[in-house]
């Protein structure tokens, strides 16, 4: 029972292996009547393209999305919405050598246990290229948010060591300074000394890990559904589903193990004739549920495990302890580029939660 | 389109409030054939119940299991398994200066807002009882999958500050030296501190935050299924959905953050004939499939919000600022007690994967 | 993967069997706030409970609904519904002996061969008892349904050879004469004849069956989600799904095979400034949507397999022929008693479908 | 929450609308280890494609499948499948007098009433068309079901009221004799009734109803979920949810009303060392199982709605009653050209059900 699906109302199915003829994504359950062009989903397909940094592999790829069905006169119908994206640029050539030999840290030996068969071209299903169709689904996720008055956007808060502080601007101010640099930084001070540490790190042949925040502001009370479909259990599932994640926080996340119950807690006050949090440790989450607050989430990101090292593996098919050195074209870091995957995610858990609540009262 | 439904295969529906009649599970899709006792139940049922020790609250319930369908001559029969708690001892009154006034860091306000309506006695469906449900379908997963040898185990690793050493032993001697003492921890000299602080911060009218980690030896490789419903992404979900859990690490988790590729990556051997792994910082999971290691999970929960001091909150019905003081029985740390469902829960997830992953070959 | 549950935004989850301790049913997705008593599921109960007439079995049961969760001051507060009766009068010993003998036409044969195992006593699951949790749950959906001004009713229209002449009266006349004798047939007159024909046919140990008409009155147009959960497509599963049913129609049904289009098509007209149309033989759905016009669906019943004559069968446990006499209780028509059960499943499919549509546009 | 995926386990999402860029679907959750070849969908696909015959519409497609992903040297690798058809001829000046006249029998109007807008150019998602995505998956799902000898056929058995007398032969033959002439009837006399009929009613600008049996051999035992996704219930679902379908029958069907229960009921033998079933009334499933005999399943299918003659319908934008006469290109009749999307439909049910039986024990 494949899990290419996600999302329950606002539902997507993603298809394609990295060195396949394309990739591409079904998105069904977008409401109708919703304007949407290829712009909203080329921009953010153009942000998650890789080529465009010294942070980022030098894979080139166009990129350009394809809308095959569900719009008429540039609005969405009810019908599926049908996005392809060709893959142009794929070399396999480099992946030959690997074929019976698990790249460390990859999912090669896994992939091979589970299916007994895979396509080790590129990493197959388990590319990063299988992002385009989260990116490009979100996309028009974000378009269905942005109606309610709905703002996602992620960044970078630590590289190889370097933490950034995050400076008192609103989300979108914070969003824009960070896309003005190749790390995704909001701080550039910060910035400029996480790209030093990756380009030291990249001549040792090595990578580096970070941390990224996501942040969701406009969000109304009353999205999640208890007691298993809660809105921050959907977001760390969505989250860690991401290739690399291997933590996920919601407001304070790990801080809280050494608070006491009276600082955790977030007071409740009246102000403007409505309830607003005098704090915002919950993460705009309480019992599963946004508060109205903004929804804050981190995801600590492991450094990427194609390095220019030799490694210890197996020859799977020699049945025997073998070495292997990888070449191809891989990122020293991944948090820069998970940024728009990240942000995309979270688009597809509000906006699938949005459509739930409208059931859940007569 | 509401939540309280778990698992594509084996999969449970909970049911009932903290002050209704009973709370109870159904649990569909569990393989006919499979022994399974009262006493299966029961054993993890007392293991949760509360009143057992000084680390937790004074509520005394019996909390006999009732299998109500679904068993013939001692065994499964492929139809639905319906289990009922009845609710015994619920006294409602300390609940009732709450009705209006939500209490911070619980989810009263936000079931207000969503639902517009809400029972407001002892938390209602957001009470901790909720998650007997849980745990008595966990006690049937875990009999599935001790049938084909895979051990669960949940402890805390920290409480209040106090950081437990974990002893190089077995999973099962971690369990039993943890299930020893009144915080769950196989530490029996951090858990004699976690205990001291536990008295401290009680008589203060507060808690305090902790650490858990759950472990589950002998998944075979192969289960997980990428790319949303990977199984770092499921158990993600299954354990953030579990009230009071901020954040959930898997592996490395956190720490991976300040790790390079080099170091991350596990090293794959050739020994006795098959593939191991000389290192498991990947917490026995790749690209969100299980690699045969044991899997490791760790979650971070913060302090009970019931504390005893007065704090500000809102009245909804005079729509002004108010204050309360809680009284009603609570927990002064929720770790010791959240260490049964933690592993109800990854036991869930993975019978779910484990019969999900049967359809993955011709 | 099994098959308990039922609807997708407004679901239910049924279990027990005939001779287990309870059947029961767990409503989830049931919007919050909408008024619910005890009665309004009872008087479901009533209309489906055996042993009322000549037209039944003598088994009896009092069959009183307890409502275990979800309501609070007697509303519906969006939290499951948990449903349960307990059985009182269930005598297994008259299917001891049918242990190892499949009855003809009941699903002893094909239970065993699923799943390996059975609980013989009663039919089990597949008894008729476990309809119990179907009308419970659809009198929920009813109460919903009556809030937007959908009513539901069904009565036989064919038994043992007689037809019924339906009389052009409103919908809710017919069911109260159905409701007014035996059979549940809308003309008094053929009801006199059928239940001549199911006296002469219960003394000759043998059984009859017929035709049920369901109609749903007040659905709004836009109901039903193509291309696979087409509304005509999810009655006709819900319909189908009920034990002894073998055809079922929407609209003209059969007899649209010798019609030619120009018959068939119900033209559109233009009246008090809205479309209406001049006939219905679609019976209220094109295109797997509902029109406005009613919703119409028959089915055909087979006759009770309980026969009270010796059959052909085999002994699995000798692993040879073997011959059965079933003595037990049995009705000699199921049309009567499927009624509410039909009703039921009718209300499930529209109220999921009210609840869905509720995503449809922006 | 739309509906444009079907299936548990494998489970497909098709897209596109009839004058769209293309139409396709998307299989996930076919197993690994598949042996697929572009051919065998391409087979079943020339035999959906119209203007193949007298008995079809005039339009040309090419309809070459392009398969996109979820392939690895001729295997499946357990990944998605997603398959795609580029629309070539899509002439929609037809249809552009047609935007705002709903034509009756069609879903143009319950469309426009569920969305609010809609795609009016050849019906959109509303049209045939929209079955490639349906054949092709299907094409997948038969070569699973090959593998463990089950074969599937449909053919037509009443045309326009001519009723063909099906020979005594076995399941293949009666599909070849059926596939050689163009009303797909294995009775060659009947067929060549049958072509008369829709001759003289094309004259007429008119169309006929007809009935299709789908027929399934060499399915075990054991196939099905009671209680609610019964192999007859997801049958039902599958068929009323193709176009034009507004009766489904299992093994007797309708005619079972007329039967008593010793008349219905299929005796039991020992045979061979097994149990096999004297006759087959029951259509090979008994509580919503399979038995091991012969799956039967009926359609009844209306006329074509869009027929030559003016017609009454409304005028959605002058809000007043009007006329439409339908050009265009259209079947004089369904029945021969559902023939293959019956059996993919059927094909999807069986493979699903084959694969969620894999969980039924332990």
């Amino acid at each position: 029972m494949s899990g290419n699906s996600f999302g329950r109302i606002f539902r997507i199915t993603t298809w394609g292996e990295s060195h396949g003829r394309a990739v591409g994504v079904v998105v069904d359950g977008c409401p109708a009547g919703l304007a949407l062009f290829a712009e909203d989903i080329q921009k953010e397909l153009d942000r998650r393209r890789p080529g465009q940094s010294r942070a980022s592999t030098s894979r080139r790829e166009e990129d350009r999305v394809e809308i095959l069905s569900g719009l008429f006169q540039d609005k969405t119908t009810g019908t599926p919405i049908s996005l392809l994206v060709w893959n142009r640029d794929a070399d396999s050539s480099a992946y030959d050598l690997l074929q019976n030999r698990p790249r460390p840290g990859h999912a090669d030996y896994t992939y091979q246990m589970k299916y007994g068969i895979r396509d080790h071209r590129g990493g197959g299903r388990a590319s990063a290229r299988e992002t385009v169709g989260r990116v490009a689904a979100g996309a028009v996720a974000r378009k269905l948010l942005e109606q309610r008055g709905i703002e996602i956007a992620a960044y970078v808060t630590e590289l190889g060591g370097v933490r950034a502080e995050i400076p008192p601007l609103d989300l979108m101010q914070l969003a824009s300074i960070a896309e003005s640099n190749a790390v995704r930084c909001p701080d550039p001070v910060a910035a400029e000394r996480m790209l030093k540490r990756l380009e030291e790190v990249r001549k040792e042949g090595d990578s580096l890990g970070g941390m990224v925040e996501i942040v969701a502001d406009g969000v109304p009370p009353g999205l999640g559904e208890p007691v298993f479909d809660k809105l921050d259990a959907d977001l760390a599932r969505a989250l860690m589903g991401i290739g690399a994640v291997k933590a996920v926080e919601i407001g304070e996340g790990m801080e809280c193990v050494g608070l006491k119950g009276s600082e955790m807690n977030d007071p409740l006050l009246w102000r403007d004739d409505r309830v607003v949090f005098d704090s915002n440790r919950a993460g705009g989450i309480l019992g599963g549920i946004s508060t109205g607050e903004p929804i804050l989430c981190r995801i600590a990101v492991k450094p990427t495990p194609s390095v220019g090292r030799r490694q210890k593996t197996v020859d799977m098919a020699q049945r025997e302890a073998a070495e292997i050195e990888i070449k191809g074209r891989h990122d020293p870091a991944i948090p820069p580029r998970i940024v728009p995957v990240a942000e995309a995610m979270v688009a597809l858990v509000l906006a699938d939660h949005m459509l739930r609540q409208r059931a859940a009262r007569i």
